[in-house]
């Protein structure tokens, strides 16, 4: 069960609503479940006659095999590989956060707890420990890599002449100035001995490379900063974002003189063609979740759409949006025929202007925005489940927000004002006084995040009552 | 023609981008133009053997006619009247903002401009004259009472003891603790002499009103303040509300005193039950613009989607949302199989969060939000007009934006900084860089906003790039 609290998140709730309330959870588990890191390699990975094959992806013979898995979902895929190829692997290291292992080596492989999101000395001495092993591979043997998000901190090696402080200190100032992920990414790249496609530029064998997404459509050169994917940035452009956002002379100078050498030609530039001996492929990402979660909503009767595997925006107003979308669907039977679970994957945004953070995550605050539109329209049958899959929405100990159309007015009842909350980005506050803060605790799974907003039909409600109402009938 | 820029609009866009700009506009024209208040109520209402005809609503037989327009829609709903029973008017005034008619009668009936957003003197002559007509109003008479949005300030009469002076300084008050729009109606309901359906408790004969609804989710309590609706609320919900919000002993002291008198049972109430005399009937709405739309994308080979009739939120954050379900269907072909026409009524929000405000306006915002998800997904064939059907979007000359896969390119190499503006509130300098800023003018229209989303098939583009290389190769 992923959802730890369950029974408090039905306590109070009655009837269809509860029924709702259930549905939506349901469908979550299904989808999180369905994409554990170990379960999604296996179902991509086996191993037959000596030879390695991979769903939708091709066969790869080899000799001896040797594995680097970074990222926050290093450990399980590991242990998956583990499990296959176990008896072939030569050698192997498993890169993941702090607290991400359950033991110091899986099988044959080591395994190396780093800093994330800033890193630390241990990411420089994985991502060496990985070249090391990058450069024993032969021509007939194959590298597995497992990428997950996390990677580009988890994974660290400056080019040289750059130290770990230099390159931590780039990192913040970019940050500082407002420059966006891919124009810092940008930099990393052009910094950096193993992003941008430059690790896989080492290994002379087959390199097979399972990545799993965290990044909003899916583009692999941004996931853990594209070790083994080409990318088509340049020196020039790193420069011209430091100069573009004032900061290319307030970085060490190391760095600078080291891009300024890129400049000339003078220094190894990113990946820019795809390798032969590469291949890339992408086993889990937002858009495959909905789709678990669709799947499961069609076995508990609601039609599944999927709205977006791609939403963004500010987490209060998607949540406002997508409220709009099912009060239409509700009301006026459009542009879907209710029962319907509308799905929608993403990653959202919480804004603070300024104003003192509260407790909350864009999961819970999503949420809260949707509860708002939802009281307003007063509209009873719908209910929605939204969260961060890997467990942690925000800085705290919930998953996300299960909100149905009492749920305002609960918090209400309670006492706490659940509009000053959402100004306040006190979603945390006001959910838990609704019985809609879900607890999940870690989830080995980090795929983004997803709402789950299940609608009833008209016939639901009158049905319930109905019985209901027979039911009492009965008993007096 | 309602967009009066559009050569402007189209300059510099081609193939189908310029196809789906053109596609999009046609779409919201139409729209517009069917929600025209002079023709809707053409289209609801005849005359036939002294018999009126009310399309869905039934027949009204009345020996004299008289007829109160009110709103920023009263001049032209007017005309329609006064062409259908003109020569059974016995009296009748048409209220309406400065500026918005056309001359100072309307056939028999008087013509009134008063003060809007903040009420004025004529406000009061207007009410005053109203309430004069109501009463004049035989049992077998009918009020012909035509309400559209900005009724609220149009026609105002306080109750007894109370000056217009003191009305609009509760009013802004009201505004200024904070306090939710319905409990400011609920408020004015209490110390007005027409609101809160008090206007037709005055009235002997038969009340027809027509109504064209400019609040989301059309609540009719809501438009122009429900001056012949019944009101759940009641004296104590008013004095509580101005107690919550800390301002009881802020408000002038005639007001006070008036609201204390109600609580003791010594003043009327607003009107609490359905009368039997009274027919209210909503003629437009955002729901009805939206199916205008509908109907004309599916002319145009769009499979018409209509996404909410009830869109809110932050106008730059709906933006990202909608185009977040846009981009999901361009790429993978769900929820919809493109071609598709999104559509979305509703009102958005621009929130300043104490930052100065720049130029622009809701729909000018929720197109930017759109373009900035565009530009980052790296998708073409999608194209959003958004506008205010009225025609003017926020304190600004423009009617909201249409942005399609190159608008932010086209702002970028204009050397404007599309995401700074955007931050800034700014999106009018922005749009108007990338040939995006649509202007109408005046529509004569107020029925919220509308966003149009027309997404083409792949198909689509290649046959175009093929047709256009076949035809090159004709030339060289």
């Amino acid at each position: 069960m992923l959802v730890k609290n369950i029974d408090e998140l039905l306590s109070g709730y009655e009837g269809v609503e509860k029924y709702l309330r259930e549905r939506a959870v349901l469908i979550a588990e299904h989808a999180v479940d369905m994409a554990n890191p170990e379960k999604l390699v296996k179902s991509y990975l086996y191993c037959r006659n000596g030879t390695l094959k991979v769903k939708n992806c091709g066969d790869f013979e080899f000799s001896k095999a040797y594995v680097v898995a970074i990222g926050k979902a290093a450990y399980p895929m590991a242990k998956a590989v583990d499990e296959i190829i176990g008896d072939r692997i030569a050698e192997g290291i498993v890169v993941t956060k702090y607290g991400y292992s359950e033991s110091r080596r899986v099988g044959i492989m080591d395994v190396v707890e780093a800093g994330h999101p800033v890193p630390d000395e241990n990411s420089m001495k994985a991502a060496k420990k990985g070249l090391e092993i990058a450069e024993k591979v032969g021509e007939d043997d194959i590298l597995i890599l497992l990428v997950s998000g996390g990677g580009s901190a988890l994974f660290v090696m400056p080019e040289r002449g750059i130290s770990l402080e230099d390159k931590i200190k780039t990192y913040k100032l970019l940050l500082k100035s407002g420059a966006r992920i891919q124009e810092i990414n940008t930099v990393r790249k052009h910094i950096s001995a193993v992003k941008g496609g430059k690790f896989v530029k080492k290994v002379r064998g087959k390199v097979l490379s399972l990545i799993i997404s965290d990044v909003v459509g899916d583009n692999l050169e941004a996931i853990a900063s594209g070790i083994s994917v080409k990318d088509p940035t340049t020196f020039e452009d790193a420069v011209k974002i430091l100069k573009n956002y004032e900061i290319w002379y307030k970085i060490p100078e190391s760095v600078r003189t080291y891009l300024e050498r890129g400049l000339k030609g003078e220094e190894e530039e990113s990946l820019k063609v795809d390798l032969e001996n590469v291949t890339n492929k992408l086993i889990c990402s937002s858009s495959k979740v909905c789709e678990f979660a669709a799947k499961k909503a069609r076995t508990l009767g609601f039609t599944p759409v999927i709205l977006s595997s791609v939403l963004e925006g500010e987490s209060k107003d998607v949540g406002i949006a997508l409220a709009s979308i099912a009060v239409e669907i509700r009301k006026n039977k459009r542009p879907f025929n209710p029962p319907v679970a509308l799905i929608a994957g993403g990653e959202t945004t919480v804004t603070f202007n300024g104003k003192k953070a509260g407790k909350g995550g864009p999961n819970q605050e999503l949420a809260l925005g949707f509860a708002k539109k939802l009281e307003e329209s007063k509209v009873d049958g719908i209910c929605i489940f939204s969260l961060d899959t890997d467990g942690t929405d925000g800085p705290t100990d919930a998953a996300g927000g299960l909100v149905s159309s009492d749920t305002w007015g609960r918090i209400v009842r309670e006492r706490v004002d659940p509009l000053k909350e959402l100004m306040m980005h006190n979603a945390y506050t006001a959910l838990k006084a609704g019985n809609a803060l879900v607890i999940t605790g870690p989830t080995d799974t980090n795929v983004n995040s997803i709402a789950i907003i299940v609608i009833s039909r008209y016939y639901d409600l009158i049905m319930y009552n109905l019985i209901i109402d027979y039911l009492f009938g009965l008993l007096i």
